[in-house]
């Protein structure tokens, strides 16, 4: 299996755990998931994110998801584990399980209640040392761990050859993303993979700013391959053009409490998943909810020619 | 001088406190700014904003711009202000002092801390009190305050008669809106006036829930006008046609921290305030986000008729 | 096995896990330890509580650690098991695995996030349901879950009979024990057995209001059963004296990130586990802050008869 | 007037504003309040705190307030005001104004929201800029500012000589005590004043540490002195147990919301101040928590021969 390295670029989907009405793992759903995004451009994908639903799988249902999409990907992508976890025990667990069952490398996020730089500094060397020898993604990701990492920070981590990818969500983190690759262009810093997130919601400006892809869970990532081409060829105009026409529908996806459950509306909508279903506890669309998704993915597909559905 | 009533609607626009580059109040582009969002199609003023620069300003600055402002707008149109207080005496000076002055109304916001709901609504009767008999807008914004009012709540808060506006932003917010509706309508709660929020990235899906205008910054409000008026005529896919020109300057001035700065620098560059600057401690825009929000202007004003600059 | 009903009374001793120095599992000490808090006076025993080291197990060790501590205690006390968890999915496994082993009761606490008091209300209404038929506990602890539940919020939850306890830590909640005994001596509200908590350091204050116990994890459980007995046998004095012998050290277990390896100190101190170490990431005691520990513990074994060690 | 520096020492004592029950002013408690605290042993006294009423008095206010209490003072003792605020430019303000009036120095505490070391240690520069050319006392309490202070950016930021003091009440903060004064005995960390804090909870500890003293407003002052003047004189058995005497009311004092109406009431019980009376919006003791703090005074000055009240 390939393993996850500081080349890596493009885009990394987050798959939700898509589930049954009644609350079970549906894995035919998982593999037409799967397919459905390799089909969409996915360069590679994520599963058992800090978003998704990870934390309400027991460990056998984590295992057997995993093993799932592992072996529907059959090694033509990479797929990195989301391995946070309150103990180092857990963590080197997950870690060790899902490197054996063929994970291309794992994705650490620093916990709530840090204090100060060196703490969240010397957490993520101990996180490297509970992940053994796999390749890790560092998520920064300020508006659900509560921890900041300064650029000065992350040059640091990544002292760790291991440390391959970052996961830039940080909000504002466009002048990060910027202090970052000039750092790697004066010669201070190793140069990493560095993926945007944030829901997609600057996916032009992060590519300008020195992306090499994002990793995000946006129901339409078909978008996300193709403006990702159009900036690698300099087409900027055209990246902005077909951004903008998805724009509304991913601003509704950004809601807070609500925002995994239209994601699951909408794959469900395309026939990608079986069920919307969100585990409970989680929340559930109301009608007129539901029927504003709809209005904004008709006019989306209206103008989007990929969607034909 | 009018005062604020349930059947407010349209567009108050929220305006910032122009500085001179030295961090002086300036009074000249205050002026100028009150003319614009009058020229924009703006139905009111609010000032001194829990968003705003008010905490920076002193006593005798508060009163200055607030009567500044008050005077170039002169009854045109409603003037609501934010008293938003530590002490109920504070709050009261305030309240006074811009009635007296000729606001139309003030808006208060519950502060972080109380507990439970009962606290909350015993908190807003209070604020009631201490605002001596002008008319006050209910701030409902939980991503500041960290305070939670559902439909019930502002329900029970609204039996005060005084009660007249809703600012609605809490996110997500829109089934709360249709609820508080559906109780009007259900003759359960008195109606009054809802205007949306958060920066205006849901205001056509506020406007179709019920919302009776919006209350927001945003550095171009004659958009948000002109979509009001289309959803008042029923032509909701122009409006959505003309909110979806803006929204990706509006996804880029709501970005936290660097927000107001956007929203400044937009100002200064249509001529309408003369600094962009913030007064100490605020942020200062690198040169690489100056330059995106220049490249999201200049797009949108390619695109929108109204921007001739 | 006995089932916890709204009658129980006295100290549940909140029991740590013990590890050995390499971070395993460690039996022997926790046989030695339900030994200790049982000769210490225990009316009951509660682990994998929110405060403990419990996300720390995976699901086998927990039901280990959980078959254990029930072996040893042998039906002699109830035994309450802490079954919080993102999912109810999990929540309801853990809950039929802890009665099938011979739980008593299980112990809930409302997630972080729960917007409202209708909210946290049914949550628990759900909770309730997820695990099956056990009694359960509710825990009211604001300073870790951000949840705030009022007197009355706990009335209504308290309708369901198997709400059998409350564990109230609360603080300040002096006032709120007061409000709910009010209640039910007003005919208002279903007695239920109340615990007070927050380390033990308002336990006489709590029995005056009309607790019926404590349930904490202070190091020296002895002490809380003997004031338990003072106050009800009417002896405020003598309650407040031997108190106050063992305050200065519960104040200092009361240390945020520090207090459970403070108390596991004691423990080891005490012979009653062997190692102090927690699982990793976990704070270690400096020689400083340990030798503070060790002069707190001399001056008040000096001053115990009880403590002869 | 006698400006702070960095060889103070003993107690500050913080002084609470007191209010008629009208919510006034009341100056005549003001001077008898400032009486009581320099017979008390009092080395200095700290006004407009961050956990006092500051913000609920309007600048005129703040200003008789700090007058009155410098004329009483009458320079036996250097005066500390807090001048923490939203802007510079109000920092500045306070800051002049204080100082004309007679103050010995100022307190800063950095701001919720910073991001990182660095922009603590920067915030903490501008505003030593703001506070012109006045000593400032450098507050660590992020149980309040939700600001983590590392040894280390203490170090950094005591590189400016005017910053003179530290008001050390980080929770835990023992170790970091040590810290500072280990940096400074390896000749790598200018030498300044520590005085703790925390409600006084750690007292002996925190001079065992190498605290020069206490800040706190501890509404038994007359205690703080004596056991500084025991450690100092290394009787530090006296000092534990005329310190643990203190404990019970102490620790009722912590009680966050309720803290500072315990302690008003004490000191109006004591006559210091007329009404223990807090402005609006404050939570008001109720019979039976008033009734608490009677009996823990009681017991106190049973056995407490400086309070023969």
């Amino acid at each position: 299996m390939p393993r996850l390295d500081a080349t890596a670029s493009g885009v990394y989907v987050i798959a939700p755990t898509p589930f049954t009405e009644a609350g079970a793992l549906d894995l035919a759903s998982t593999d037409r998931m799967v397919d459905a995004y390799l089909a969409a451009g996915a360069s590679g994908l994520t599963i058992l994110g800090i978003m998704g639903e990870a934390p309400k799988l027991d460990a056998a249902e984590a295992l057997a998801f995993t093993g799932q999409v592992l072996k529907r990907v059959a090694g033509r992508v990479p797929v990195v584990v989301g391995v946070s976890s309150p103990g180092f025990a857990s963590m080197k667990a997950l870690a060790r399980g899902a490197m054996e069952a063929g994970a291309a490398g794992v994705m650490i996020a620093p916990p709530p209640g840090l204090r100060g730089d060196d703490a969240v500094v010397a957490y993520i060397a101990q996180a490297a040392e509970a992940v053994g020898d796999a390749p890790y993604v560092l998520q920064d990701y300020p508006q659900a761990t509560g921890i900041f990492m300064s650029a000065e920070m992350i040059r640091r981590m990544a002292e760790n050859p291991r440390l391959v990818m970052l996961k830039a969500e940080d909000n504002p983190g466009l002048d990060k993303l910027t202090a970052l690759r000039r750092m790697t262009a004066e010669g201070r810093m190793r140069r990493i993979a560095i993926l945007g997130g944030n829901g997609g919601q600057f996916l032009v400006e992060e590519l300008q700013r020195g992306a090499d892809g994002i990793m995000t869970g946006y129901a339409v990532p078909e978008m996300l391959d193709r403006v990702c081409r159009l900036v690698s060829a300099g087409d900027h105009a055209a990246a902005h053009d077909l951004f903008d026409l998805h724009l509304p529908l991913i601003r509704y996806e950004l809601q807070p409490v609500l925002g995994l459950a239209v994601r699951k509306h909408v794959l469900a909508r395309r026939g990608i998943i079986a069920s919307a279903a969100l585990r409970a506890p989680g929340p559930k669309l109301t009608p007129e909810t539901r029927a504003e998704v709809d209005a904004l993915y008709d006019r989306l597909a209206a103008r989007e020619p990929v969607l034909t559905r």
